[in-house]
C-alpha cells in the first residue's frame, strides 16, 4: 500500500528515516517521563511513538483538552530510536487536533494488554476492538478468509453466494430462526448445505464464505448464534478421502499465509501457527474407540460419537505417534449423521464422513454425500422426513449428480483454537449469543 | 488448475492433442449427423465435443438408457478439429456411465441459447443454472467479488464480517424483516452501514461482501429482497471526492479483471465491459438540473431527487460530452439522504454525497458521513429519531472518529447493468422476491 493524501501510515514511516512525515490517527497513549512527553499514535495499521520535548509542541492538545482516543495529525521528523517499540520515533512535532475527545473511554486501550472481563470486552466491543490485540485477531480473520478463497480458487473452485432466507429448515426443524416473509414462514439458513450441493451440478467445485444462523439456546464459550461458515463442496470424488486431501491443502494454505503475512499479529498475540503434515494422519472411528480402550482403559465402543475426553486422548495420541497437531477421524456411525450422509459401502453402519481434530478438539466436519436420487428418497423415508420441503434440492439429484462431498469450517472457531482464545465470542467482531444482540 | 484424479477438465483438454485423456461431466447434448454421433460433455469449466463413429462406443449409454444430463466419464483421443466448437474433439471413445438419467430435464439445456420465460428460469434455477450462459453470469459474479476484494486490499482495506441479526432497524423502521430472537425482537440487517462506520475506528479502511435484507413489497425487475452488498468505508478523507476516487479504482479494477480473465464468459453472453476513464466526470446535482432544463426544456429544479428520465439524459450527456459510460452526480439535497449524511459545508442544503450513474442508471450510492458526536445528536433530533437504539453506534463517535465516508454496490445490480440482463433476478443464483423463497 502506498501512502495517500500526503500522509504516511505507521507501517510506512520506517522507510522515511531522516524525513519529515505526517501521520494521522488516534492518540493511543500519552505519558510524561524525564521531562519529555511520549505520545503513541495509532492508525489503522499500527502505532508509532512521537516525542514532544517542549510544551509548545503539546499546546494544540492542551488547547482542545484532547485526551486519549482523540483523532490527531502529527507531523514530525522520523528518527531511529532503539528503545522505541518499532525502532523509530517522531521528533520536532507539529500536532493538529482533528476530533478531540475529553471523556475517558470505557476501557483503557493504552496498555499493552487489554485487561477487562469477557462481558466488558463484548459490551464495549465498539471501543475494545480498537486495541492492538483485538485488531490482531480480526486482521488474522481477514487473512484466513483471503487464504481460504485463494487456496480453493487455485484448485478450480468457484465462489458462490446462496440465499440465507429459505423456505424450510435445512437439516432439522430445531434450532432455526423463523420469520414472517410477506405473510408466509421463512427461516434463516443454518448452513448452505443444500445449495452448495446443488451448485456442484453447476460448477463441480464451489465454496462460500457467509453467515449462518443457529437458534441454539446455549450460552457457552463454544457457541455463537450467528457465525461465518467457510463452506466447500466438490464433485467427482472417489470418497471422503478426496475431500480430506483438499481440506488438508486448505488448512495448510491458511496457516502458511498467516505465518508468512501476519507475523506481527501472531507475535502480538504470543501465538504461533502449527505445521500441517503433508498427509494428516487418519484413524477410523471404530479403531479410535479400540485405541482408547487399549491406551486408557475406557470402553467407549458402541457410543455413537466421541466425547470431548475421547477427542483429547486422540489428539495426544496423534501428537505422540505422528508428531501432528491434526488428526482425521473417519467413518462416524451413520445414525449420528444427517440424512444426506453417504454410507461406507463396505460397512454401511459407518459413514464416509470425517471430523478433523486440531489439538484434540473438533475443528471441521465433512464427508461424502449421497448422490443418487433413489438413495435420497430412501434416506428421507428412513429419517421419517416428508419429501415436499426438499423438492428443489432433490431436483439436482433427479437430473443428476456425480459422487460428491465437502466440508464446513467455522471461521470463529478456527481462530479461537488457533489463537487459544478463551471464548469463540472473542473471535467475532460483534458476536451474537442468546443474551446478546448488541453492539 | 492442474488436472486431478487422472482426469482432465474440458479447459485443459486442448493441451493434450494426440493423447488419450479422460473427461468427466454431464452429457450436455447428443445428436446424430451423417452416420456419426456427436456428444457434448459439460464439466464444471466448459464443454468438449466427442465423436462416436461406432455403435459399440455408444453401447454403455444405450445399456443404461442414459439421456442428456447423465453423469458420464469419457476416455478418448484428443484431436484437432477446425469445425468443433473449441477446435478439438475426442475420438475413439470409451464411455462409462456414472449416474444415468432417463427423464428429460424440465428445461432444454443442450441448445446454445436457453429459451425459457423468466418465471421458468427462476422456478427451475437448480437445473437452469447448469446452462453455459447462466454459468457465465455466475462465473462473472465470482470474478467481480474477487476483483472487488483485491482492489481494496491493495489499497489498505481490511475485510470484515459484521452481524446480520441486529437489535434495531438500521436506517428506518420500514422494509425490515423482523424475527423472534429468544423472546425479544431482532431484525435482519438492511446494510452494514453502522458497523462499517464503527470499524473505521478500528482499521480506518474496511470492506465487506455479505448479504443484506430488504422487506420491500415490490416485485420489479430491479428489486431483490436479499442481495449481496459490496460495502466499503474509509477514514481520513478530505470529502466525498476522496471516496469517489477509490470507487473509480474499484470499478476499474473489477472491469479490468473481467476483461482480462473472463473473455470466454463475456463472449458467450455477447457482452463487453466498458473502459473506465482515469477520472470519471462529475456534475453537481443543482448543475445537473440546470443542464436538463437547458438541453431538454424540462424544469426539474426544486425536485429533491433525479428521475429515471433525468438519469438517462445525464447519461447521454456524459457519453456525448466526455465519452464516458460513467458519471458522478454529487451533492444530492440533504432532505432525501439518511441522517448520518454529511452536509456540504459551503451549501448545507446539499450533501457531500454522490451517485455513480452507469449508462444513465444509478449503480452506486455513497458519500461522506457525519463524524462529530454532537452532529449525530443534532441529526437524530432533527430526524425525530430516539437516541436509545443508536447508543452502540454513537459510542464510536463519542470516542471519536475522523472524517470518513464510503459506498455500497449491489452485486446483482452491477452484473445486471453490465451484462444487460432483463431482470436483476437473473443475476442471483437463487433470487428472493416477494413471491419467491424457493428454490
Amino acid at each position: 500500500m502506498s501512502s495517500f493524501m500526503g500522509r504516511v501510515t505507521t507501517r510506512e514511516a520506517g522507510t522515511h528515516v531522516g524525513e519529515r512525515v505526517r501521520v494521522h490517527g488516534w492518540l493511543h497513549a500519552r505519558r510524561r517521563l524525564g521531562g519529555v512527553t511520549f505520545l503513541v499514535i495509532r492508525d489503522g495499521w499500527g502505532t508509532i511513538q512521537a516525542v514532544a520535548e517542549t510544551e509548545d509542541e503539546l499546546a494544540p492538545l492542551q488547547a482542545a483538552e484532547a485526551g486519549v482516543e482523540s483523532v490527531i495529525a502529527v507531523e514530525g521528523l522520523v528518527m531511529r530510536a532503539e528503545q522505541a517499540p518499532d525502532g523509530i520515533e517522531l521528533h520536532q512535532l507539529a500536532i493538529e487536533v482533528v476530533t478531540p475527545v475529553t471523556e475517558s473511554p470505557p476501557l483503557t486501550l493504552s496498555k499493552r494488554e487489554l485487561k477487562a472481563s469477557l462481558t466488558t470486552l463484548l459490551d464495549e466491543a465498539v471501543i475494545a476492538n480498537r486495541h492492538p490485540t483485538r485488531r490482531a485477531v480480526f486482521r488474522l480473520q481477514a487473512g484466513t478468509m483471503a487464504a481460504y478463497r485463494a487456496t480453493l480458487a487455485a484448485r478450480g473452485f468457484t465462489e458462490i453466494q446462496t440465499p440465507k432466507l429459505v423456505a424450510s429448515a435445512t437439516e432439522s426443524g430445531a434450532n432455526v430462526f423463523k420469520l414472517d416473509y410477506f405473510g408466509r414462514p421463512a427461516y434463516l439458513a443454518q448452513s448452505p448445505q443444500f445449495y452448495k450441493q446443488i451448485m456442484v451440478g453447476v460448477f463441480e467445485r464451489v465454496f462460500e464464505v457467509a453467515p449462518v444462523f443457529r437458534a441454539e439456546p446455549h450460552d457457552t464459550t463454544r457457541h455463537l448464534n450467528e457465525y461465518v461458515s467457510l463452506d466447500a463442496e466438490m464433485g467427482f470424488i472417489e470418497s471422503h478421502f478426496t475431500v480430506m486431501a483438499v481440506l488438508r491443502d486448505v488448512i495448510a494454505g491458511i496457516l502458511d499465509a498467516l505465518r508468512e503475512s501476519y507475523a506481527p499479529e501472531l507475535k502480538l498475540l504470543a501465538s504461533s501457527v502449527p505445521e500441517v503434515p503433508a498427509e494428516i494422519p487418519h484413524i477410523h472411528f471404530a479403531e479410535a474407540q479400540e485405541l482408547i480402550l487399549r491406551l486408557h482403559g475406557a470402553d467407549v465402543r458402541g457410543e455413537p460419537d466421541l466425547s470431548p475426553q475421547d477427542e483429547r486422548w486422540l489428539g495426544e495420541w496423534a501428537q505422540r505417534e505422528h508428531g501432528s497437531d491434526f488428526l482425521f477421524v473417519t467413518g462416524y456411525p451413520m445414525r449420528k449423521r444427517p440424512f444426506y450422509t453417504h454410507p461406507d459401502p463396505a460397512r454401511p453402519e459407518y459413514s464416509n464422513s470425517f471430523d478433523l481434530l486440531f489439538r484434540g478438539t473438533e475443528l471441521v466436519t465433512g464427508g461424502q454425500r449421497l448422490h443418487r436420487y433413489g438413495d435420497y428418497l430412501a434416506a428421507l423415508e428412513r429419517a421419517g422426513l416428508p419429501i415436499a420441503p426438499f423438492e428443489c434440492y432433490l431436483e439436482a439429484f433427479r437430473y443428476v449428480m456425480p459422487p460428491h462431498g465437502g466440508f464446513a469450517i467455522g471461521l470463529e472457531r478456527l481462530l479461537m483454537q488457533l489463537l487459544g482464545l478463551p471464548s469463540v465470542k472473542l473471535a467475532a467482531l460483534f458476536p451474537r449469543d442468546i443474551n446478546r444482540l448488541e453492539p
